[in-house]
């Protein structure tokens, strides 16, 4: 009731109260790929169009017990994810952290709150499995991805270096 | 034998050919601990003098699977650390990433090339999992580290966001 925010674009009858944020399952891979493609940079990366892929890694997520893909669902759609993996460390003490990877929000759900109830979602996981830290990346690009983040809490305290395999 | 470097301090008889980069055991968690602390965000950070939390620790890594927590050692000496995991997902066609956290070299060894051979190893064992792609975070205060990361082929293309829970 409270997540609603004044973003353009924000449906004001947004029913935040009826949201739900729970496990995956196999048959939300569709709902989930659609909106991991649709993202100016995921456009580039994802293929909608062939599930295969995607259907073989939720099998891989779906049977390690420190993956936790998650699906925000409104009135029985699938309208958010996220993907948060739990890692147990030697350093901070032999703390265990958190990863957060591939947050999206529906195109019709942006600026509804969604994102922060997502995330406030992977807090209170991470807590529960008592893990000491969450942390995230984001692309260089995402500008408004980064004020977001730092909105709930997030420090941009470190650079995010990848390297592809190929 | 290709990897020593004119960098101060670099004892020009490293014998990097005798490197062998191994599974952590659990004998190793007071060298690792010790490199862990000695630095200058480490040191601040752990407690080598108690070593109960990171023995717990220990055995949560070593009980899964996707935890590849590595030691190299020369002569039988744990000289280097690297833990690296590996973490199934959707995105990108459902690929497998790889993480790398807690890359540390002894002091006596910095410059010689072993931490090259440790980020090394974790890219051949990437490969061998079938991971995409290779990721890390490095404190924007760790600017060394970036040209090591950056020399290595990795892009520093994102922002790395961090939150304690406390």
């Amino acid at each position: 009731m409270t997540t609603t925010s004044g973003s353009a674009g924000t449906p004001a009858e947004t029913p935040a109260a009826d949201l739900t944020v729970r496990r995956a399952r196999a048959e939300d891979v569709p709902a989930i790929v659609a909106m991991l493609a649709d993202d100016a940079l995921g456009a580039t990366r994802e293929t909608p169009s062939d599930l295969a892929p995607y259907r073989a890694a939720f099998e891989r997520i779906d049977a390690d017990p420190h993956q936790h893909l998650v699906v925000a669902e409104i009135d029985g759609r699938a309208v958010g994810t996220l993907h948060l993996t739990i890692i147990p460390g030697l350093s901070r003490r032999g703390s265990t952290r958190s990863l957060i990877e591939a947050v999206r929000v529906h195109t019709d759900l942006r600026g509804s709150g969604l994102g922060t109830r997502l995330i406030e979602w992977a807090v209170a996981e991470s807590r529960r499995q008592e893990s000491v830290l969450v942390q995230l990346t984001s692309d260089a690009t995402r500008v408004e991805a980064h004020r977001f983040y730092e909105r709930l809490g997030f420090q941009a305290s470190h650079l995010g270096f990848k390297m592809p395999l190929t």
